[in-house]
């Protein structure tokens, strides 16, 4: 196993803090999560960037952004999945560009730890909204 | 030497092309320097982003952006200068926010790669404008 695989170690930018505990949280994540924002929003740059790390399993609940969101995979294997559509395997390298309002989920497969940076660009046309969990049924069902 | 600081090695994305060649190729680059654009302009994000490469010397020239550019450092050392103000050194995992219309350059140090992924938000603003080269004489009175 590569060392950068590990999931405690940082990838390149910092963990951050844990903003999920285990189980169902709230609607927004489940499992565990870190979060350290790397770019705060502002009103010059609208672009809030923030380095995510999931812990195997863990994932964000349904949702979309007005002004769309670039993922860009910086370690781990993860899902990707918009709304009536198969989730798509993403890794390492990896980049994913959401459109405006398109409903979607990412999160950790169950085997590996996940990191990305998430980018969202033209921050104000509005905050994400959000339309519940992926259950544990559901994400055992994309396997 | 860690592994990740080897010049030739990709840092998680892809170095690309070399977009410049040695000495001065034009008034926006000066050394090698290599391109990857993780994503692309378009008129729904507004936000190319670029994965830059440099060698150790290699800059870019005096710009500004009219929406403003957000640098991720991902690998090496390099300097990052304002006009007015004195140059300073960055290195993996900062950040650097150039607001708007901030005339600025930026690159390797003498003794080492640097790369950065660039986000160029708010894009429908405009193009980068231009403003010549940190000339050999410029760049050797920062150390």
């Amino acid at each position: 196993m590569k060392k950068s695989k590990i999931m405690s170690e940082r990838v390149i930018f910092p963990k951050g803090e844990k903003i999920a505990g285990d189980g169902i949280a709230n609607n927004h994540f489940i499992g565990n999560v870190w979060l350290q924002m790397l770019v705060t929003d502002d009103s010059t740059f609208h672009c809030p960037i923030g380095n995510v790390t999931f812990e195997p399993g863990a994932r964000n609940g349904w949702h979309t952004h007005p002004g769309g969101q670039i993922l860009l995979v910086t370690g781990g294997k993860g899902y990707y999945q918009e709304a009536d559509r198969k989730a798509q395997v993403i890794r390492e390298g990896d980049i994913i560009k959401i459109l405006p309002h398109v409903k979607h989920w990412h999160g950790a497969a169950p085997d590996s730890y996940f990191s990305h940076i998430a980018i969202m660009p033209n921050s104000g046309k509005g905050d994400a909204t959000w339309f519940g969990a992926v259950t544990d049924e559901e994400y055992r069902d994309l396997l």
